[in-house]
C-alpha cells in the first residue's frame, strides 16, 4: 500500500510520544526512520519501529535521554548515551561539535551506549549541509564472517561520507557487509529467497534462504579488502568510543538487552579555497557523463537515486507493506491502556 | 635474485644521497621502499625508485623540501609539500601533529604538492608504534574506472588505519581500486597477463593485458560499494587538502610532472579506559581461532601474512627482479658524472 510521508511521520511521532518520547525526540526518531523510507531504504525504515517501541517498554530505550558527554579533549567529546534514542543522543551530539570546529578544524563524538542510530547518512547529510564534511561509523553485534571463515565476528560496521560541493553534497553510506542484516530482515519479512554468495547459516554452510541467514552470518562486501575496512572500523570504533567489539555487542537487533555498541561521528572543516567546492561539483557531473558499461546505464554517483526516489516519494508517497502498516496502527490503540497498565 | 635489508637500503640511500637528499631523507625515503619490498609488496618497492630519481634530476622531486605547513586552525595542519619526497614531507607533518594531538584528541594534517607517499602502512604504523590510532589516505591521478563505467576518473584513493591493542596493531592499507596501478606495472614488467575482470584498455573494453590495462581503466573493489568509497575518499581529499580531482592529478607514475594529488593523515587519541586496548587483542584472536571455509586455510587478520613476510625477509633477505638490481646499480655508477655535468 501507499502512504504519504506525512502520514507517517505523524504515526510514527504518535506512537513514539505515547511511550513517553518528548514531540521533538519523537519527530527526529520518526523522521529518520521515514527519510530511510522516501529514499527506497525499507531495511533502515518503519520495519524498525515495532521493536524500538518494544524497547522502549521494555526499559531498555529512555526516550527522554540525550547522552552525558564531557570534552575527553579540546576536540573529542565522549558520550554516554545512557540508552537514549540514537538519533536523539547523536544530534546533541553533532550539536556540541558544531561549537567547536570553527576553531579546531576537526572534532569527533565517540558515543557509547545508544540505541541504533538508524541510516548513518542522515547525519552526515546534516553536517554536510552546514558546508562541513560529515564521516559516521557504527560498530554493531556480530553479523559478518571473516573474508575465509563461516562464523559472524564483526559488525556490519557502516560508514557514511557526506562532502559538500558546489552543487548537492556527495553522500555515500554502506555497510561492510555485501548487505545489511536489515536487508535481510527485509527479504524474510517479505519470503523472498536471499542471493548466493550472501550469507552463511548457522552451521557454516552457504544459504539462499533469508530467515536461516539472518541466524547465520552475512558475507564481508568486496572479499579481503572489505573484509579489511570492515575489521578496521570494527577496532576504530571499539578502540575509540570504548565500547567492546562485535562479538560482545547486544541489542541492536533485539529487544531484550541494552544496546551497547559505538558510534563516531567527525565533522571536518573543509578548504575554503577558492574554486574547491566547484571543481568537486565539476568532477562528479564530468563521471556522470563518461562513458557507461552499458549505453542504456549511465554512470551514476552514490546518492542520485536515493535523491530521485526522494523527491518522489515527497510527491506520491512510497509504497509500505500493508502488514508493517497495520501493525503499526495497531500499536497505535494498544499504547495507552499499556502506559496505563 | 636475492638481497638483503641492509644491502638495498644502503644502495636505495646512497642513490637519494648522490642527488642531493640529506643522509635523513634519503634513508627515510629508501627505507619506506624496502620496507614494501620486506612485506612483499614490490609494487610499492625499489621498482619505484628509478623513476624518482629521474624526477629529482629533472627538478619535479626536490629531495631538500620538508614542506611548509600552518595549522589551519588548532588541530588542522595544511601543508604545501613543495614537491618534496612524499615520506619526508609526510614524517615532518605526522611530527607536528604529535605536538598538538595529546591536547587535541586528534588531528589531521592536509598535504598538496608532495611527491608519492609510497605503501601507506608505513605511516600509521608509526602513529600506532606511539599507541594513537593513524589513517592515512592519498589521492592519485585517474586510473579507475566508476563502477558501471569505462574511463579512468577516479584515482585508486587508498586509505591505511592502524589501531593499537593490546598485542600487535591492527594496520589495515587498501586502495580501492580492485588492483594498484603498481601491481599492474609489475604484471606488465614480468610480463604476465593480469586477472579477468581488474582493467579495461585506453578504447574501454576488458582486456588481460597489463601493458594495454597501464593505459586503460582498472575497476573499483568491491563493485558498487568499492566504487562509493573510492568516490568519496575522492572528494574527502580534494575539499580538505584543496587538491585536484583526480583527472587533473599528475606526477604520481610519470617522470614529466610536478606531483599535485593530495593526502591527509589523521591521529586519534584512544580510549584509556581500562581493558580496551587488551580486548581488541583478544578479539583479534578469537577472529583468528573461529572457523575457517577451508580448514587448510585459516581465518587471517590483515597485516598477519605481511608480518610473517618481513620477519623473513628481514632474516634471509628477498627477491627482486635482477634486471631492476642491476638498473638501480647502474644508476650508482651514472650519479656523479650526471651531477658534475
Amino acid at each position: 500500500m501507499n502512504v504519504t510521508e506525512r502520514a507517517s511521520l505523524d504515526l510514527g511521532t504518535e506512537l513514539l510520544e505515547a511511550r513517553g518520547a518528548p514531540k521533538a525526540a519523537a519527530r527526529l526518531q520518526a523522521g529518520v526512520l521515514v527519510e530511510a523510507e522516501l529514499k527506497g531504504h525499507p531495511s533502515h525504515g518503519l520495519q524498525r519501529l515495532p521493536r524500538l517501541l518494544a524497547r522502549i517498554e521494555r526499559g531498555l530505550a529512555d526516550p527522554r535521554a540525550e547522552g552525558r558527554g564531557h570534552w575527553r579533549a579540546e576536540a573529542l567529546y565522549e558520550v554516554d548515551g545512557e540508552n537514549g534514542l540514537g538519533p536523539v543522543v547523536a544530534m546533541a551530539a553533532l550539536a556540541r561539535l558544531d561549537e567547536r570546529v570553527a576553531a579546531s578544524g576537526l572534532a569527533l563524538a565517540a558515543i557509547r551506549n545508544s540505541n541504533h542510530l538508524g541510516m548513518l547518512a542522515y547525519y552526515v547529510e546534516q553536517v554536510a549541509a552546514a558546508g562541513r564534511i560529515g564521516v559516521a561509523i557504527s560498530s554493531s553485534e556480530a553479523l559478518v564472517h571473516p573474508f575465509g571463515g563461516t562464523r559472524a565476528m564483526l559488525g556490519t560496521n557502516p560508514i557514511a561520507i557526506a562532502v559538500p560541493t558546489g552543487a548537492r553534497p556527495l553522500v555515500v553510506d554502506l555497510a561492510t557487509s555485501v548487505v545489511s542484516m536489515g536487508k535481510i530482515h527485509h527479504y524474510a519479512a517479505t519470503g523472498r529467497p536471499i542471493p548466493d554468495g550472501w550469507a552463511r547459516d548457522a552451521d557454516g554452510l552457504p544459504t539462499t534462504d533469508a530467515a536461516s541467514a539472518s541466524h547465520g552470518a552475512i558475507a564481508p562486501f568486496g572479499e579481503a579488502k572489505g573484509y579489511g575496512l570492515g575489521i578496521a572500523l570494527e577496532l576504530l570504533v571499539s578502540a575509540i568510543a570504548g565500547s567492546p567489539p562485535a562479538p560482545e555487542v547486544r541489542g541492536t537487533l533485539d529487544a531484550d538487552s541494552v544496546c551497547n555498541k559505538g558510534d563516531i561521528l567527525l565533522v571536518i572543516e573543509p578548504s575554503a579555497a577558492p574554486g574547491v567546492a566547484a571543481g568537486l561539483a565539476a568532477y562528479l557531473d564530468a563521471v556522470r557523463a563518461s562513458p557507461a558499461a552499458d549505453p542504456a546505464c549511465p554512470v551514476r554517483i552514490p546518492g542520485d537515486d536515493a535523491s530521485r526516489r526522494r523527491a518522489r516519494a515527497c510527491e506520491d508517497g512510497f509504497e509500505i507493506d500493508s502488514r508493517l502498516w497495520g501493525e503499526l496502527n495497531a500499536l497505535r490503540i494498544r499504547a495507552p491502556s499499556h502506559l496505563e497498565g
